[in-house]
């Protein structure tokens, strides 16, 4: 058990609050990750990143692998010199990107072979080289190749898929060489509860530093997710950090904060922010700022919000500049996005601290009811399948 | 002659060190207007423009009279709030963009007739239209409608057109109501130099605020540019602020400050910016930052700026950012030459107080000796229609 890295400082209910110690500093949690996927947030430099109160940004293994190469980055100075970005970083092993991307991919015992999805190169994937590639991006959180099924395959091969990213896993800690990386578990199992459970204790008994929730968040229903973080977070080694992968929405984060997860990463902030959606905090939840109604709004995207884009600009500016194709739009509605995430993160902190997280937690419930923020983001004029 | 606005500190030569003063602050003299054609300067935030010092910007009244309409800016406050930028800003009339992206236009005595290159709307443009456009915009220094002949008329088609503008120009200052705005005036008259002195004399006779240089920097050599400044600048009014529309490379501007310009504007920064060309100090002039041989650079872009893309990226990763794609990438680059140009500005300046600018001027020439840094950035990629 290495909870060391980890220290809960309150707890309220499941939900809990803590600091994740990394070489390249702490951050607190619950904590959100904004999406590098290829070493850059789309459109935001590190400086604004700060400013928001961004402490961990994650990057993608895949991509930085496939372009410009490891071996490229290490050579310019590894992960944090060669993005400018000098807190903790986390990567994605690869595997949902090779599942995702590329062609003809081939997964066997040894590890996944495909394609790349830029130039066609024949590459493998094992699970010792995803901790090697990882260990020289230099990354302070690298995580386990796994395989990532999806959310429509039978018990039998949900089964088999576990059993071969359980074996992985335990191949990805023999392979660990560097003692100042952290290196997380992934469960998987689908929504077999029992599948969980087992993938539970199993990644739990061995030695990572975390424990990531794989195979959510991959098409299945909404309540299908809720029903799996019931019954599979408890089984989660408690004093370890527990981190869902690709979650998600401010309502599925409460969700997922409520049963006692602690780290998040996804694109929804990013992406619908390039396609012009504004998290808000007034009566609605967000906005979509190509809509004519804001062409005339002076007020700015969020009247309580501090970032760059609400102390300078008004809706109807920012209308103006996605009908007119200037890409300062995209860049300050990701801001703004961004910025709205890391409040929700500090309050749902000062919240656990405070007791008072159910009451956060019923107000962000209510709010987000029947709300899909992302419908109509997924077709490809915002480079979405970029970001995987 | 209005001079009141317009402070000479310093003079070296007829180089000439100064202070213009608007409603919306004071700007020194030599300066250079980033380019915001819609509104924008593309990719950069208003707090970017500050921190690398710019002190007034140009905006496009054409472009905002077309989408999203002036009383549209207006009612959204004004252009000073609609567009977040606080300090001076200066309006193109828009006549140059009529000439240059519109279909069907129509020249008579009264205006100019065109379709909007938008939705081929029909549009006219007259004198006093333009100068009531600005004052609705509320831009501080605005322009009067001029005709801008191509480089290759005749001399009595070029007397024609200088005619035409110079009863225009009347026309604008007649129709000025607002004392709290500057109206500049536009000399032409091709390369002929008996129009060109005729349009002094004649646009310096009438009551502008300042005087400005057009019909040059559109198709003509450089030296034919610069011969033109060399008989041309000087009988420009020498106590009004003389601003040169459309230039230029960091060579042209010394070489119009060494005639007694005081104010530039141009995509240059901008426009080679977005195709990866970035100014630098080092032994070459400019670098293109999607050359292979910077693909492994650890250094900044320009080892003595102290930017944003100096002070935290590097020569390798802002490479990997327009490989792969990414906006960041134009940003970043964007801003060091904007950066780039403001330093040059302020170089200009001090040199001319400490009457060492025939040093600098020489300097600048030998270092641009042959360059053409907008090569290859004019085709419809980097979006250069969208910024006349």
């Amino acid at each position: 058990m290495k909870e060391g890295k980890f220290r809960i400082l309150a707890e309220d209910g499941n939900a809990r609050c803590g600091v994740y110690a990394t070489s390249s500093g702490e951050f607190d949690t619950p904590n959100f990750m904004p999406v590098g996927t290829r070493g850059s947030v789309k459109g935001v430099d590190c400086e604004r990143l700060e400013e928001i109160g961004t402490q961990i940004v994650l990057v993608n293994t895949y991509h930085l692998w496939i372009r410009p190469g490891v071996e490229h980055v290490k050579a310019l100075g590894g992960i944090h010199k060669f993005t400018g970005w000098n807190g903790p970083i986390l990567s994605d092993s690869g595997g949902f990107q090779i599942y995702s991307l590329s062609s003809l991919r081939k997964i066997t015992e040894e590890g996944v072979e495909f394609r790349s999805h830029l130039d066609g190169a024949k590459k493998f994937l094992s699970p010792e080289l995803a901790v090697s590639l990882q260990e020289d991006l230099g990354v302070d959180i690298a995580m386990a190749l796994d395989e990532c099924p999806p959310a429509d395959l039978s018990y039998g091969e949900v089964e088999r898929s576990l059993n071969l990213t359980l074996r992985w896993a335990s191949r990805s800690l023999k392979a660990k060489t560097k003692d100042t990386m952290s290196l997380f578990g992934i469960t998987q199992g689908g929504c077999y509860k029992d599948l969980r459970a087992r993938s539970a204790e199993e990644i739990c008994a061995m030695d990572f530093d975390g424990v990531a929730v794989g195979g959510l968040s991959v098409g299945e229903p909404k309540d299908v997710m809720y029903e799996v973080l019931d019954y599979h977070v408890p089984d989660l080694c408690p004093r370890r950090v527990r981190y869902l992968m690709g979650v998600g929405t401010p309502r599925d984060i409460v969700e997922a904060v409520r049963h006692g997860i602690d780290l998040f990463d996804c694109v929804i902030p990013t992406r619908s922010g390039r396609f012009g959606r504004a998290f808000i905090s007034g009566e609605e939840p967000y906005i979509n700022i190509k809509n004519s109604r804001h062409a005339k709004a002076d007020m700015p995207l969020d009247e309580g919000c501090l970032c760059l884009s609400c102390r300078r600009y008004s809706r109807g500016y920012i209308h103006h500049l996605f009908k007119s194709g200037e890409m300062l739009g995209p860049q300050l509605v990701t801001i703004h996005n961004l910025a709205h995430y890391m409040g929700l993160m500090a309050s749902i902190r000062e919240a656990v601290k405070a007791g008072q997280f159910g009451a956060l937690y019923r107000k962000i419930r209510m709010r987000y009811k029947g709300v899909d923020i992302e419908e109509g983001c997924n077709d490809k004029k915002g480079g979405d399948k970029e970001e995987v």
